[in-house]
This record gives C-alpha cells, structure tokens and sequence, in this order.
C-alpha cells in the first residue's frame, strides 16, 4: 500500500486514540492501517505523547506486555481539575439556582455535554486502578455524567430504574430510603440481566444528601452478587456530615444557602481546593 | 515563547477540535498556544483535514468570515454509517432480546457509551444545517443517544421527566398518549426555565412505535413557542406504519421478531441500505 507521511499520521493516530479512551490499540493496527513499519509507530506514539503531556490533555500510555499495546487516558492535572471545578461551582453559586426545600438547580449543567465530559474525565481518573466492569447510575439526573464516566473507562453504562418496565424483562426490584429531611420509601429497579455475579461496579450520581439513593445502589449490588469498587458524586452537601455511604468522593460540596441572595455556596472538594 | 514543531502541534490540535466538535476555533487560538505565524497554522489544519478525509474520520472544515476560524463535524460517510447500523441491527437481531408485550431489550446497547456516540454522530450529521439550540428527549432510555448528539452539534440537552421533581422548580406538564396498542394517558413535564420560547428543538429518542411519546414532546415544545426543527430515533417499527408524528427520521426499523428463535428482526433504514 502507498506510504502515509508522518504528518498525515499523527492527526489521523490522535483521533482513533482519543474516541475510544482506555482502550488498548497494538500498534500493528496502527502499522496496518498506515502502511508503515513498528519502529516508526513507535516514535508517532511519542511525538503525540510529548504533545499532550506539554498541553494537559490527557495521557497516551504505552502498555507492555502480550496484550500491549497504546491507549489514552483523559486524566487532567491537579490544575486542571481545580480550575474546571472553581469555574463550576462558581456558575452554580450564582443567583436563582435556590429551589423550595433546600434543593439546587442543577439540570441546565448536568445535561451540558461538555461539562458531563469534564466531570467525567476527573471522575474516571479516580477509578482506573479499580478496573470496574461498568457503570451504574439512578436515573436521571446522573445518566450524563456516568455515561462519560464510562466512556473514559471504556466500561457500559447500566442504570437503575424507579421502576420495572415492561420493555426490560424480568428485574430485581428493592426498596431504599430516600430523601435527607422528608424521609420515605422508594423503590429501585434493574434488569435482572444488565450485571453478573463477581463484577466490579462504580457507583456514579449526580448529588447526595443523605445518601440513601447511594445506599439502595449499594444494596442492588449486594443482591446481584457485584462488588462496589467505588463511589463519586458531582455535588455533595455538607449536612448532613455523616452519610449513609462512607467513602463518597465528591467533586463538589454544596454548603448551604445564602437566604438572603438566594444563591447556593457550592466550593470545590478539598482536595481540589 | 518557544516554538513548537508541526509533529508536536498536530496532535495536541486535533484533540482541541475533536474534544468540541461543531465549535469554531479561531486560528488566532492556536497562533497564541504554539507561537506559530496563521500561515503555519492554516497549513497545519490543511493537513489534518486531509488525512482526516482520507481514513473516513470526520470533517475538519475552514469556516470564513468575521466569527470563522476552523471546527470539527463528526459526519461519517455513508458507508461508514452503513457499516455500522447493519453491525448494530445484527447485534439486535441475535434470540434472547424479545420481550413480552412485542418489545425489545436494549437497554445494554442504548448504555453503551461507544454506540451512544456513533448514533449520536449519525444523527446530529443530519442536522447541522437546521442549527438547533438543544436537543429534547424523554427519560431514560433514550438519554445516552441524545446526549451525544448533542455533543456533536454542540448544544445542550433537555431532558423531559414522567413528573416533576421538587428539584426541578416550576414545571410545565402536559398530558399524551403513550403505548402503541395498549393506550394510556401519561404525563410529562418539562422545567419551565429549561427552554426560551423561540428556541429551535431537536426531538431525539431511541424507539418509536406509534409515536405517542414523541407526539407529547412536540406538544411541549408548542407550549413553550418552541419549534421543532427535526425528530430521530434509533430504532422505529415498521407496524403501525402511521406514526403520530410525521417526518421521523429513524436508524434501524425493528420489522417484527421470529416467534419460533425468538429473534428480533431489525435492518437500517432503506436509506443505510
């Protein structure tokens, strides 16, 4: 096949790695498709490697072994995840984003595509030694932002339903706690099909108050057999202190309300203060 | 600043374009990150163009005039498209998905963060000359699919709820008729502040039988002087062959299942034939 010049290489290289993070591509795919030999793949995957460690775009990694190979992991810096959470909990502190019982508007971020993308880069980055099998969510405020938690881990997506529908077949239904203040029980379901025993589970989800929306996932978990390998949240309040969860990592806490303005006190997480 | 070499910027700008595909870039933008001259910069985009057209990646497209610069659309090719709707129709047609009621189990597909995408990329490909303002689905199952063609155009998504949340704030609710041959009236609502009358609205679901669900979402976008520029959906039946919204645009068409395997039979629509 005609010979593909190095810079018409490396665009077409950084795009294949970028749309499929997590995933490992051997480089004779690469040789392959470009008609050149290993040792020049090699050196393309260094250039691209150099390149996004110099502008904080994330990781090309090159994986040994039998089934090595290379893949990109869209792990911010440090900096980087502090100045996309600082940005975001500034929008949310905002004024008017205070609704009736103490809850936050939230709906307009979490169904922005490229801030379910920025939250699920940092989200992911947290999980990946934990090498989970997929990801759940409740509906259906979460779904955006696991989805791209998933897609960084290049895991699927599976989300409990409050209810059974027909169109899913038979499903473990459980009942959960919901609801910080106004307490009462809810029910969670899922296709009975969507997780096997012995699989690793992270548990991703838009908010936690109390915990017990977390709590019913947990306990799904337990009646499917799967191990929970984690647990993250955007926005977590800072009351109460003690949760029905341990462990939550949060992006962001929500410490309360101006009554006077109207608008929230959202901080970033300590650690990425 | 330091220069950097073409090798090093061609990677770093195509991730920058195909991070935020449908947004312009301007070319001052990246003069100012790589200390480059525009002619260097222009050149640098001929390439990566190029190489993307050549192994069918996406489009990487100069835009002229005073608010141009240069953007990334993921339109695949129509054999592209083809190659992986049949792909996708012959994971849907294997036994075991049928469902009681004539439904079809595809709750792991429509999760599945990679699917998401591609649909998403062929769909929102139809759409970028009707310039809409967000994409609109109904919770849950079809989340994932219009999430990401809302990615593609670069717009947000709105997500309708069976009822509204406390969270939520003021919400319009309309009545609609849901369910093919078993019909019930069910409710829908949508947060007031979620879309601004005179907003243009792309309806995106994943399943469509008699077109009761979508019918609702048109509804909602008359109640908030919306107007709907186009409706898609992943899959659509073939029975009943009116819908109630007319002009729907569907990937897969689900024929009809085998009764003895228990096989669904789904194909790509004539036009992906």
């Amino acid at each position: 096949m005609e010979k593909i010049k190095r810079n018409e290489r490396l665009g077409a290289m950084t795009r294949i790695l970028t749309e499929t993070p997590n995933r490992i591509h051997t480089l004779g795919e690469f040789c392959d498709l470009f008609g050149a030999a290993k040792s020049t793949i090699s050196e393309d995957i260094d250039i691209v490697a150099a390149s996004f460690s110099r502008f904080d775009l994330g990781r090309i990694e090159t994986v040994a072994g039998a089934a090595g190979g290379v893949r990109y992991r869209a792990i911010p810096s440090r900096e980087r995840s502090s100045r996309i959470l600082s940005s975001l909990a500034e929008r949310l502190s905002q004024p008017g984003r205070m609704l009736p019982g103490g809850f936050l508007y939230t709906s307009d971020i979490t169904a922005e595509s490229s801030t379910a993308q920025q939250m699920g880069e940092i989200l992911a980055a947290r999980y990946y030694d934990r090498q989970p099998h997929f990801v759940l969510t409740m509906e259906t405020k979460g779904i955006p932002i696991a989805l791209m938690t998933a897609k960084m881990l290049d895991v699927p997506l599976v989300i409990a339903r409050r209810d059974s529908r027909a169109y899913e077949g038979s499903a473990v239904k459980i009942n959960y706690i919901a609801g910080g203040g106004n307490e009462r029980i809810e029910t969670m379901a899922l296709a009975r099909r969507a997780v096997s025993a012995g699989q690793r589970a992270l548990i991703i989800d838009d908010f936690m108050k109390g915990g017990g929306t977390l709590q019913g996932m947990v306990d799904m978990m337990r009646e499917f057999q799967a191990e929970v390998v984690g647990v993250g949240v955007m926005i977590a309040t800072a009351q109460p202190q003690v949760k029905r969860v341990a462990g939550v990592r949060s992006l962001l806490v929500l410490e309360g309300f101006d009554q006077t303005t109207g608008s929230a006190i959202v901080k970033p997480s300590k650690e990425y203060l």
